[in-house]
């Protein structure tokens, strides 16, 4: 076990980055007490904003999400950057995890950086993203960045939950426009062209701007299009101003935090029914007796689950 | 209620694309009894050869799995095309499902081409390539090849589950490495570089050798790398033999049908628990009284989801 949750707690709390970075790793990895540890961070009210910065590989979106930090650093607020790996199917574990060496952010006053993968370790199902957004505001950052690649779905779920999701593009990738298209469109609130310097980069606004002018107008109007050169810090301070802006302008809305309540309850209750079967399956070995059955052609894998579930299933009719 | 699921089964086996696209549908929205049909389609032991072919949008796949069908219907076989598209958050449809439109493939003869969302309509939750896989077998098709959008978890965990994966890049996507090494890099079988016309294509096929120089050698050799130009029908033979004389050699191998045994039986338990908790949830209402007692600070979503549970946990212990 390791050191007492009430601890853990307690030094999120203050502020510690070591009981910080101790108690995500508890919660991903579902230590036991994790659910009333979770419970006992909800008791705190503090809500940190939460932007999503989401976008193809190669879009700049790690060097785009260090420049807004420093931004913001330098407005004096506490910054959680969650960094969303795409996980290996074998090990579980995020596979570009070792590249966040490479961020000079995580130096800066008040920054904590974590990478994630999109699931966790046990059977692939675990998804603790929700739950290290609320253990950052329990630790006082004022704004929460998480930044995924904008493809997956598993990826789109928890960037749909965020106050702000920001979507990133840049020319000369040949399908920029086709993968927007395919389901990230819909979420974003706004749009940045990175690497604006390269040829291509007013085609793509345009493309863009094609694109707002057929789809219907969003509650919060229509989205900004941003021009920025991260590398450069080229527009990243007006996109900073905007950011700001429009999460004020919509602080109050009830509805985005309606979407979000029901996202975690949904995925809580998924992961954690999932988990539990999933677990009780492989602690009693029932798992392997039944593959074995299917390879033999002894029972087909409909039967078997319908076994297993029945009692579950009169529990909810 | 549509027609008896008796005589959509016995339509399916006999081959009819009618009975076919209408069980398909059936199953994947969960209609009742569809899990007794899947049992009776399961007692039928015909075995499709599965071949996944995943890489990033752009790379050209669509193409190429027409012209690898194209072949495959040369040398008498009967073809099943899963598309899988990402969904749409908000619908729950497949979003590029109109791109087939398009498909010349689909008037080939034996040749049946169905688009899939990632996820179903349920709440997000349910999956039905695994079915659709079976389905198609039964009707009578030799091989199914699975098409995916190569970087999500979803999109991984469906294709790792084929006979034979096939990774196709293309030269120009500046990252095209980058989101190779992103996690399907270690499940596949066979590398494509496709658009081999393009500048830079001998580029992409060194870059994947000394990939493969550094990772560990599998259970099944070393991966072959090809390069085409599909458009143009080029090496599109050469690569159809190669695949031919892939599964002809692994055809005997227990392992592969193992992992893909246990992956259905996970996924549709999981599936099937998360289905029924969560549709009771919204039956009688308690989802978005849950929702209601969070907004109102009433009570936290741990608690709520652990109340939910109880009864369902006691029978997991």
């Amino acid at each position: 076990m390791i050191e007492a949750w009430d601890d853990l707690i307690a030094g999120v709390k203050q502020g510690s980055v070591r009981s910080l970075a101790r108690m995500i790793s508890a919660v991903e990895n579902r230590v036991a007490g994790w659910m009333e540890a979770m419970k006992l961070i909800h008791l705190d009210r503090k809500t940190a904003k939460v932007i999503g910065i989401t976008g193809p590989p190669g879009s700049g979106k790690s060097t785009l999400t260090d420049k807004i930090t420093s931004e913001l650093v330098q407005e004096g607020l506490s910054i959680g950057i969650i960094a969303v790996d795409p996980s290996s199917p074998y090990s579980g574990g995020a596979l570009l995890g070792d590249r966040l060496r490479m961020r000079d952010v995580s130096i800066l006053p008040g920054v904590f950086v974590r990478s994630m993968a999109t699931r966790g370790a046990l059977g692939g199902l675990t998804w603790a993203a929700h739950d290290v957004v609320k253990i950052l505001s329990a630790s006082g950052k004022d704004v929460i960045l998480i930044e995924t690649v904008g493809v997956g779905q598993d990826e789109i779920e928890i960037v749909r939950t965020a106050d702000l999701v920001m979507l990133v593009c840049v020319p000369g990738q040949g399908d920029a426009i086709q993968a927007i298209k395919a389901g990230v469109m819909e979420i974003a609130d706004l749009f940045v062209v990175n690497k604006a310097d390269l040829n291509g980069a007013d085609r793509v606004v345009a493309d863009i701007e094609a694109m707002l002018d057929l789809s219907s107008s969003s509650d919060c109007g229509r989205p900004p299009v941003f021009k920025t050169v991260a590398t450069q810090s080229t527009g990243t301070r007006d996109l900073v101003a905007m950011v700001h802006s429009m999460l004020a302008r919509r602080s109050d809305e009830r509805s985005r935090r309606e979407v979000r309540v029901k996202e975690l309850l949904v995925s809580l209750l998924a992961t954690e029914v999932a988990r539990l079967v999933h677990e009780k399956w492989n602690r009693d070995g029932s798992l392997a007796l039944a593959v074995e059955d299917v390879l033999r052609s002894r029972k087909d894998p409909y039967s078997i689950v319908q076994e297993v579930l029945a009692p579950v299933a009169s529990h909810l009719k």
